[in-house]
């Protein structure tokens, strides 16, 4: 129980700059939800663990005994945490390694995001992808940084069960599809295209790519049209629910619903 | 151009308070795209009107031009706004008076909330609820306050074009859902009952429960089970992705969506 070191603590500051993530190639996962899934995922990661004194670390997977949990006093708890209310633990990690661009993907279609900045936008997309099965997500640079922590947070730790891939821009991005054979490259856009409920093989080696909160995703050559319909005539859903609406259609038509 | 008076000023940053919004029967929706929905959709509620001095009121719905808009400097607005970036407009609006309890709901089903904590989650559910085409929404009290300033801006306003009920708790309301003869009333579960994808007349003068980001919904004799399949066994998908999964259901089964 020797405590936080100075070093230690800097460290951890850094860590909620994009620049300090960078540099260390670490990053922080806070909360007991964040911690738990991390831990379950890819324990082999953590770097450092930090808990404040009154925490139960029985809440966290059986592994977290095998981690050196450094307690520290609520106070110091709460000025690292970006939340209000510092729900008591958190770890640095090492961002995962991801598997080398050779690697053909597994997934049956690749979800794409294209320049969504919303930590919660982009975290709760990660989430969604990852509760439905997917194993990857893939997107271009000029998005938020994957490993933010509010992204993080938001996505509950799936970036360390997931493979991630960034690509400067969807021209690269499309190029690496069609090498792996998804042909099909989707386009959502708000008010025109085929129907996601309708568009006939919509899942079978294609990719659909979410766009930019405010423009939508870039223009592309060779891609298609797709579109949610929305009958209420409202402006537009939010990106994340959009993906959520595109992402659960699989799961649908994979159950054979009717 | 008379500028804010102290007592305007005051009033704005009461209504940043569960218990200024109460007091006065007053609410703020910040931020361009919120101010514009309001103007579109409920104009006669604006009480006060604040924009920055640079403010552009040509992006505005052309109602605006109709309503004293005070300038400030922007430190001034910054001051009040609780995002970071200010968008540099501002409207201090009061809250909708919705239908009289007596009034049976237009809708072919109730969506309901019960006890959903998080601001963003209940606006983002209420301006997706809206794009469905639905115009009422019902909660029960101990969900977070639906004319908080963040419930509004992840509703972009969408408060002002539906009806809202608010019950005691979930057994008050279901009676009042049988009263108008909505009879089926769906809790959604994580793990158990019948699949939103597959269950029969879903729609149909039923009502779809939402539940509490950490418990789900509270216990009610007599109502069903419904879950959303999620084939990567993940914990479970944060509330509003929940709730568009389900909305969007009702638009992909009136489209005959195959």
């Amino acid at each position: 129980m020797s405590g936080l070191s100075k070093k230690q603590e800097s460290l951890i500051k850094s860590l909620y700059t994009r620049h300090g993530r960078k540099k260390h190639n670490l990053c922080i996962c806070e909360g007991l939800r964040c911690c738990y899934e991390v831990l379950n995922l890819n324990p082999q990661l953590v770097e450092i663990a930090v808990c404040s004194e009154d925490f139960d670390l029985s809440t966290l997977p059986a592994v977290a005994s095998e981690i050196n949990f450094i307690r520290v006093p609520q106070e110091k708890m709460k000025s690292f945490s970006s939340t209000v209310a510092s729900q008591g633990v958190l770890v640095v990690a090492a961002k995962p390694e991801f598997s080398k661009s050779d690697d053909a993907p597994a997934d049956p279609y690749i979800f794409v995001l294209d320049r969504v900045m919303d930590p919660g936008n982009f975290g709760t997309i990660l989430r969604t992808a990852k509760s439905v099965g997917l194993t990857e997500l893939w997107f271009t640079a000029g998005s938020v940084d994957a490993f933010n922590d509010k992204v993080i947070r938001s996505a509950m730790g799936a970036q360390f069960g997931m493979t991630l891939r960034e690509f400067s821009d969807l021209d690269v991005l499309a190029e690496e599809l069609r090498r792996f054979g998804y042909n099909r490259i989707f386009r959502t856009t708000p008010h025109e295209g085929e129907s996601c409920f309708t568009a006939p093989d919509l899942f079978e080696k294609t990719a659909i790519i979410i766009g930019n909160e405010a423009n939508g995703a870039a223009e592309l050559d060779g891609s298609l049209s797709l579109t949610i319909p929305m009958p209420g005539n409202y402006e537009s859903i939010n990106a994340a629910q959009a993906a959520t609406v595109i992402l659960f259609e699989y799961v649908r038509r994979s159950e054979g619903g009717a």
